[in-house]
């Protein structure tokens, strides 16, 4: 390949990164397409955080072969980070912005400040040679991380070193990709800061309400434990996750005197009452984002029933949109499992047995199936996301004016 | 220049693309290295809205000679869009998604399905001559826009025809052009859906008390009009018209009855009312994205005054935030202007000496003297988000309880 032809190349593999705004997909590219362009057996790639590099991906071909799950690196490996100094060789390599090119990083000269660390090779029976270090520099020369590529390869198979002439190239793609990252960081950071916004203040809407935050988190964590073990995909999952904190934001138009009436409600109230499902369909109505379009439809339809006896449309079976059949049993499993000033949580066993009952008249039998699958989860969420004690401690502002 | 020497510049100006992420910008951008990389003297940028092509960006050397304002479609050229298809040379471009390079477009022969319009050229005294017609495509062949560039020249400044061998880094320039375009919409979606959602919820929240999604409205565009006119930084206004309005969030932690008494309050039922902006700054606090950090600090301070004698925290001066000194001056003149059941709405007049006396005591002197420079601005607004007759008919769901 002449230089022409990489240097094309490397203008596709520019677009492909420019294109993917997944981080976690994007960083696999990243180190997928650097190693095919320098031949390289295997790879690391390191994301700056603060004043030290996070291992983040690892490839090896020789050890996870074309179609076998490469890919990211384990849990243990995820922990590790290094600090941006002369001590390592990614450390080097981040604090100088310099790219180090080996032979063989057993050869490396013992005056460097750096040295290789033969533990994972040993670990692993394995061998690394040939090794080019890259930074990953955005357009204002900030390192955001560095690439580590493993032992190149002839046509033939033969670990050979790293052709200088690739340097100034793979020096391109690296900044390519720093920009990438960058963009699919501000993304996240984006998406995160509307998730963000929902939840506090479906916290706050439930303000004037028994429920808490814990409450919030538990039903939406429930929700999305139930939607992915019945096989949605992975947006569909996330958007159910981060729309159903919302499902009572309509109980903002519902006054306190019914809200917080400690006796019983009057058919009248009851019917006010109700009215939060449309007033939370109004409030969300029409919007363009997504995870608001999903909130919407949990507002509206979190209180429907499967033999079309809910509220407030009387909706039937599958007319009654997933997320809403979903949320449904997450909302009855949390109210149960939860103390109330007129009533004392049921036990898991007992909550359990009632949404079971309630399989093909009040809710999906499918969602019930799924949910009555993944008890376990169910009670880990539980646990993890616990009312603290006393009971109205954990509300995120002060204790709400329940008269 | 060589080839080689092309793609070196052809991957930096896809850096550069990538890197920016304010659309407007990015779109100058593209236009300004499209005609640099092809020495044209002019040429135009149309996006794609839905099945039409929008005249959004030209740049004419000739006519707006460097150093002078360049740049933008003026605000009469903004409206102008043309149907994707076969009957202009940009709607064939964005229909077709293949490339057009003229020698001379008005030798176009008779029998091709556009022509050139001279309207252009006889209306400024120009004449367009060479001209490459670029399709802006992403990685999945999706058309995005069309690039249009006119005029290349010389070394001598002849205009000449675009070499053919130009032609595919064109394509390769507008395609990274397509990918960034691409991600800065989608940035700027993600931005108006966070944007969006404060708004939503900010309007629920104060559904139990006598406001209006027109009050908030009004106070958010004159908090940006005194924040634009005292010369902050246009990210600074920004974030200031998407925080104020969940300047009273806190308002949920308020009973009704206290939030809809109405006679005169206690002096405890004022303290709690006053809680209110403590309760605000809870529920915002610590956020990471930046709206929500000014919407907290909003919430805080909109009620202290500038000699001390506030709430919550009896700031003074300048140990107010200035959000807070700007949405405080806004918040009051809104509610003077307003009419409330306990009270008709006070003339422009009235209220405007009704501020200016405050300045000093209640508000900032420098906010005032802002506010009475720009009070043209502020009718405009006045009007634009007029409380609708009858009063309550623009709340965004229905009446509150008002007892």
């Amino acid at each position: 390949m002449n230089t022409e032809e990489m240097l094309v190349r490397l203008h596709r593999i520019g677009l492909a990164l420019s294109s993917e705004r997944n981080l976690d997909s994007l960083l696999q590219l990243i180190l997928t397409e650097a190693r095919r362009f320098t031949t390289a057996e295997a790879g690391t790639l390191y994301l700056r955080e603060g004043d030290r590099l996070r291992f983040t991906v690892a490839q090896n071909e020789r050890q996870d072969p074309p179609g076998s799950c490469s890919a990211s690196a384990g849990a243990g490996l995820q922990n590790i980070t290094i600090p941006i100094d002369e001590t390592s060789i990614a450390g080097y390599v981040g604090a100088s912005g310099r790219l180090l090119n080996f032979e063989d990083v057993y050869a490396i000269p013992a005056d460097r400040p750096y040295h290789f660390n033969r533990d994972f090779d040993a670990r692993n029976g394995y061998r690394t040679r040939s090794m080019l270090v890259v930074p990953m520099q955005d357009i204002a020369g900030r390192v955001l991380g560095v690439v580590q590529l493993i032992n190149a390869r002839d046509e033939s198979g033969t670990v050979v070193p790293f052709a200088p002439a690739l340097e100034p190239l793979v020096h391109s793609l690296a900044s390519q990709a720093a920009v990438s990252v960058r963009n699919a960081q501000l993304t996240r950071d984006l998406q995160d800061a509307q998730y963000d916004t929902i939840f506090r203040l479906s916290v706050a809407a439930e303000y004037r309400d028994a429920d808490t935050a814990q409450h919030i988190h538990r039903m939406s964590r429930y929700s999305e434990a139930i939607a992915r073990a019945m096989g949605l995909p992975d947006e569909e999952v996330e958007l159910i996750l981060h729309a159903s904190p919302m499902h009572d934001v309509g109980k903002l138009g519902v006054p306190d005197a019914i809200l917080q009436k400690p006796g019983k409600l009057t058919p009248d109230e009851f019917l006010a009452m109700q009215r939060h499902t449309i007033i939370g369909g109004k409030i969300l109505a029409e919007a363009r984002s997504a995870v608001l379009q999903v909130s919407e439809s949990i507002a509206l339809t979190h209180h429907e029933k499967w033999d079309g006896t809910g509220y407030p449309r009387r909706l039937a079976g599958e007319a009654i949109p997933r997320p809403g059949r979903i949320t449904a049993v997450a909302d009855v499993y949390d109210a149960l499992t939860s103390k109330r000033c007129y009533k004392p949580p049921f036990s898991r066993d007992e909550a359990v047995e009632i949404i079971r009952k309630g399989a093909g008249s009040q809710f999906d039998p499918e969602v019930v199936a799924t949910f009555e699958r993944i008890l376990d989860t169910i009670a880990v969420i539980q646990k993890q996301y616990a009312d603290p004690e006393p009971p109205r401690a954990g509300s995120p502002v002060a204790a709400p004016n329940t008269g």
